[in-house]
């Protein structure tokens, strides 16, 4: 079985980092699967993610308390801190939790740091099937941004073997999605990154369990794509994203450059969706607890964006207390219907004010206008042509529409048409 | 019509660069089209190309002579230099070399620089159907390695009509493809070749005609590989390929970051081939009138990689003193076949002595792999697991083997190994 | 003699560009010719400069004509054109308007660009001195913002010969000055311009006359910075200079690297000074006809940079109609003692508010302080404490002040300090 | 008292890092000492600089054991492995061994790492003078090649209390000479060095104590040549550098790109010398226990070059087995009394064949004449001009010369001459 085999279409649920940052607590993750298995999965949506730090006691924001102590197994491996994630009490780990979510049909991700827990190195513990200590395994490589780990040396057959004993620990709790942060993009230490990637693939394939790999942060390098493809189903192509518009629009490159990747299984990523009541204890992108400050014209053009470039859908935002305006953008039957079918999607054409996608299913072609300019514009002339003489459907709006209809859209709006046979 | 709808399979033929520079005359093209057509359009071979500074009457080498005059039409486009394409007299252009080569079965090229002669531009000379002048639509930017040519200034309508006017010449001389140089690569002016690409792209499309179109030099750059995609059917993947093995070396790198590009109609470009008796009047790449440098292994390997790849194969030396063995590497029936029907294909593995590449067919399935040291070796173990328990033919050797066979692989020796089913 | 043998202060004069673009007229350079030997002479200021394209007859602002015919002599040396420099009729080109700066005690300067012109190479006309043309010595490099000229191949000895002419030519009319354009920075095919540098210090040198040389655009590259000093008298250290709070603010950077290299005959050079009224007949920079836009505190920290650091001033402003205030910028006393006698200069401290530099002279000592934010402010402690038990006199106010003054420096505002003994 | 004020004249002495690596014990200082004081002192050479990891009480080469326990103090610092410095028992430090070397009239100079130790961090040990714990004042940014340091946050105030920390300690102990490691080039964390370079200089100046402050590893950057100036007495100019022709060679170009910056209290260092008896214990540059590969001719042109351009000299070969050959290097009269003396020197010359370097005291003027071909050959005619018509001495064969001498210079040899008055 290869991880082409499984993640046909591109992986969709709740991630906790933009709402939580490092600090979820195991009620919040319940309640969130527990609204998601009632009104979402219908449409698809099915991992509940746990992002970084769930080892750490005192995490209480999106910023990382540096060189503090984590919890730690036996053999080097972290493990849930059991003040914040009561279930994981008696040495069981994320067992308990994945278990719940499991019972609602849901699935269960978390969030891992490339390398092993810099305290063990420092402490010198031992690594689970070897003689071989933790100080033995280590790269002299960090993480820029969060002092947790050190890389490992997976040349040496013991570094193997640890992300080996992670994966096995891992696929015992049940889990159904790793995302692996510190590895798709670094610049440090001359590329080792892409061996930790490789080492990390082969240790889930040994599991013998579907479990998706993600790989974070972005940008991901356009010229190690086909190395990607090999190894992981999604990678991040930007750095963080947050609720800006300058995010937004940079995410139009990204997706041209990455179109040629997406396929069954390798699922190029544009991030979470920083959507909805966010920042609950969360800093960065220079929010604060809020409601996203993308406009909704703007969180149109966002899902019109990210539901034809196929990229998963990761919702950071809040369940429980959820609006009905972005509700309404994650159960839209014909947007998902579109989502899950796509077989080819490129960018169509680009000018100073509208850029247009267009992509094709089995049955059906679907095109994607954006309007990036400062002022609300009428359809631009080639798409008007691509149109002529056809009958289409604008899927937002679930209406049917006349040939050569004259139609507006707003400044930062975003459209998806299909063409009706 | 789109590009996309023809050069359904890789291009193949002969091209006049590696034995002539910019010196090759009527007689040597037709008596390469006379070898061709008699001797390998059966295996695919179908592409006459004439390349650069046909309109240069005194053309001798690879040695461009700056600034020197050309031969011009009363519309600033270049004809052939009547010296060396006597049937080129009386303003017919190549409407004749192209008809010779038509009649043989056979399909004709040309090579042309982007952009306007600047001989045009400092006599201000007219341009087809505008009252605007060269001048008016020259760009100030240049290919920093030939003196023929100015950007033009695409941005102005009269700027795309100069490269309608182009094409349409070129389509009225029977021109079947076209080597577009100074373009795939620019580290110049800020990226305005893309706009030169895409205005050849239209100015080609309106025509009608089925041109396939070739962009040069290279490197192309993986993040424009979407455009690429949209506007050519080949790319170079790298600067000029020479009979070195180290430029051999580096092209499996090229080719494993351009594999998800390749698909019908989209032919990532490892360059012409530099085998058989090249340099007559062609100085770069270190050579001179000899037979290619590559030793035989090296030769089985590069045409592995460029058939397994799926690479356009440009035959680059000379055809009517072809040798035994060159002449066997072009017209393997098991080897092209396998290139011909290829649906997949990307690096599988990688060490410091083998990297092998798995490709498919809708049929069947296909290995490559080469051995990039400096010694011979044994077959590597993760190939030896592939082929487990399954019956196998060397193509080049075109032998069935038995299941589990002992192998060795020179150094810098190439095998494909098709799976008998 | 040595360039070092001269220029053992900083130059000082007035240049056409910021007022007149490409287009500067006779008339106006006689006009601020006068008023600077009434008014600034006594000061230092001495030269008067005639920016690029005196060669073109139809130039009429900032904005090229590309490709347009330029004025030349029989030898492909441009020269004046006499629709807008009368006295150069009779092929005398500048003489005569070098004899009457020359009368009135100041120094003549001009502009030229690198290279020899395009129309002479597409001629194929006469170099002096040999039996080479034009096309046999031009190098295949342009200026990415001119059309007018092709680099040089002075690795011939020809290549040589003909800045030779150019350099002799100029001495012949009294050419006390010359600013080389696409010269200083060049990121074009691979760094030849330091070939071409070196060729015009040996004209010069060959012709015996003082003649400054100041070479354009920058950034001018630090790492080069050893041979700039050995070759030329002035280069620029950032791209053209306008009246932007931006461009004046990065200025604190280069200066501060810069330092090192400033030494009598070597004057990095902070460019023109787009002070009074200015924009006649220039479009860049974002301006129009109108009066700098910088705050007269801009103006005060501008001057006070350019003068501890002792770049070269060259007014870009017009002089007949000068106001007050911008004259009084330039014919401080105290200030102009300053910037003629100092022996070093250095930042000495630098944070979100304020910058210092120190300098001194054989006699004295001098701090600039430059308040870089967005709101006045006291003086900071760090020059508090070096003033502290010192008596200082305010340059600008021609103040002396007490100890251990309080003292505010407005906002984008500069003060210059004495020290008294 | 500033940094300008000592180090008047380059620094010279002997490290231990070419031969013993990180392993050196204190008897072999000794009799290193012994010997200067003995053999050299009169010649200039006085410090003896212990180099890396004199804290590591298992290090026996130049291969760190990455994460090894170190030895260290109750506020965090490192002190000597005693097992290696037998004096530094009852926690006196390195001083009795400073006392040792100054006894003798020699100086004493140390080796640190940027930083604070990992193990104080993960331990969360006292700093001294404050409350604040190693853990608080830690930055997570390391140095790629050694595992002992975290950067220091010394926008903190306690940041700068423990490099004061340790400057004060070092003072007690009599340290003359401090090379700070992993300082001078860093790519890593966007330029946080410069802050750490800053913080270190205040800490020494505090002390009031003449301690040479020598940063390492290069290249340094030249554009922040000032701030080196402005900060420390050495920097580094290049990577670690061994016995190798291509290191040699490329230093040519570092030497004329810092000679700007060449001033009494500022050398720019082409790093230590890899001549004599080296590698004992020390693995790197590709080396042994062996004598230097350079032949007699590179060493002259090393010394040469060396000398004339005004490096620091750090010899890093045996002292006590040393040979005639290598000991007459250090020991010519004629050579030292120029390397103390010049007050200007910069590359005159460059072509394929050979480099020339001008220098002069107050007194005298120099040329350093370097072929760096393949071939012996005669002086070059630039060079013979300039001497044409003087009398000179050539340095190293300590010979008076006729004018106009015929002279062969081997290849890749160097000679001094110093014009005779």
């Amino acid at each position: 079985m290869s991880h082409l085999d499984f993640a046909k279409t591109p992986p969709m649920g709740w991630n906790s980092w933009d709402c939580y940052g490092a600090s979820v607590r195991e009620d919040e993750v319940r309640a969130h699967a527990d609204f998601m298995a009632e009104n979402l999965k219908e449409y698809g949506w099915e991992y509940v993610v746990v992002d970084i730090q769930w080892s750490e006691p005192e995490a209480d924001s999106t910023w990382y308390h540096a060189f503090y102590p984590l919890c730690m197994d036996e053999y080097s491996r972290l493990i849930p801190a059991e003040n914040r994630f009561p279930s994981a009490a008696n040495g069981v780990g994320f067992k308990a939790l994945g278990d719940y979510i499991h019972d609602k049909g849901l699935k269960f991700g978390i969030h891992i740091m490339r390398g092993i827990p810099r305290q063990a190195v420092h402490q010198n513990t031992p690594i689970k099937g070897t003689d071989l200590r933790a100080r033995d395994i280590a790269e002299n490589n960090i993480c820029p941004w969060n002092s947790d780990m050190y890389g490992v040396n997976v040349d040496k057959p013991e570094g193997q073997l640890y992300y080996d004993s992670l994966m096995e620990l891992y696929a015992s709790w049940g889990v159904d999605f790793i995302k692996v942060d510190d590895i798709a993009n670094s610049y440090l230490y001359g590329g080792g990154h892409l061996k930790e990637i490789a080492a990390i693939r082969k240790a889930i394939d040994k599991t013998g369990r579907e479990i998706v790999l993600s790989l974070s942060p972005g940008p991901a390098k356009v010229h190690e794509g086909w190395f990607l493809q090999d190894n992981a189903n999604m990678w991040r192509m930007t750095d963080d994203f947050w609720d800006h518009w300058d995010a937004l629009y940079v995410m139009f490159d990204r997706c041209a450059e990455w179109a040629p990747f997406v396929r069954p299984g390798n699922w190029p990523d544009c991030d979470m969706l920083p959507l909805g009541h966010i920042g609950i204890r969360a800093h960065d992108g220079g929010g604060g607890d809020n409601w996203t400050r993308f406009t909704k014209d703007e969180q149109y053009l966002l899902m019109s964006l990210w539901t034809i470039f196929q990229s998963p859908l990761m919702y950071g935002g809040t369940l429980p207390d959820i609006d009905d305006f972005t509700l309404s953008l994650f159960t839209n039957k014909a947007v998902m219907e579109m989502y899950h079918s796509l077989t080819s999607r490129r960018q169509l054409y680009r000018d100073e004010q509208f850029i247009i996608w267009e992509a094709a299913s089995a049955d059906d072609k679907y095109y994607g206008v954006f309007n990036v300019s400062e002022a609300a514009a009428e359809l631009p002339a080639v798409l008007k042509e691509l149109l002529d003489g056809e009958s289409y459907t604008d899927l937002w709006a679930n209406q049917e529409l006349a040939k050569a209809e004259a139609m507006t859209v707003n400044s930062h709006g975003g459209r998806l048409f299909k063409v009706v046979k």
